[in-house]
């Protein structure tokens, strides 16, 4: 399991265009630049106890989008995939192995 | 371009999670199982305008939620990619080629 930072920044990446501007605006500043509750209330000029709520309803959001359609669950097995691919490519694996790999990938979606 | 049948019946695959139970019985009873607005009507005991203004508002927010997320034209990408892949170990391709397509595998995400 991610640490909750990182995997509201994922999750705020897959999902940010299903969010008003309002909430976009409080995530990127609390997640992506490392904002305070309190500064974000300022910066809008609110109470801090209204951006905390945002940011609570939003990260609900976006854990309820991610269980609906599983795109960082997805995402993260294609890549643990696309890496072994890597890997055999690399040290020059049979076209069997690369075959069940690449089929491995098609049966994820 | 998808003929519309098969399009909205791919939409509906990558989105359904997000519908309604409602939304989600009439566009598999008039896009997977082929019935007419008239069938699903009486079905539902409603008027046939009603289930037609349903899927026509349904068909909406599913090209609503592929132009904000994109899943069924990165599906497309990652297909085309996975397809000459296979075809690039079918025809023992170089290290270099195989990587090459990894490489654009993964900068799709």
């Amino acid at each position: 399991m991610l640490d909750k930072t990182l995997r509201m920044n994922y999750l705020f990446d897959f999902y940010q265009s299903l969010l008003t501007e309002k909430q976009r605006k409080y995530m990127s500043l609390y997640y992506l630049d490392d904002f305070s509750l309190g500064e974000i209330a300022e910066e809008f000029d609110v109470s801090r106890q209204a951006v905390y709520d945002n940011i609570k309803r939003t990260e609900a959001m976006l854990e309820e989008y991610e269980e609906k359609l599983s795109l960082l669950a997805k995402f993260e097995k294609r890549s643990e995939i696309l890496q072994q691919l890597k890997e055999a490519v690399d040290k020059q694996a049979t076209s069997e192995e690369l075959m069940a790999l690449l089929e491995s990938l098609d049966t994820l979606e």
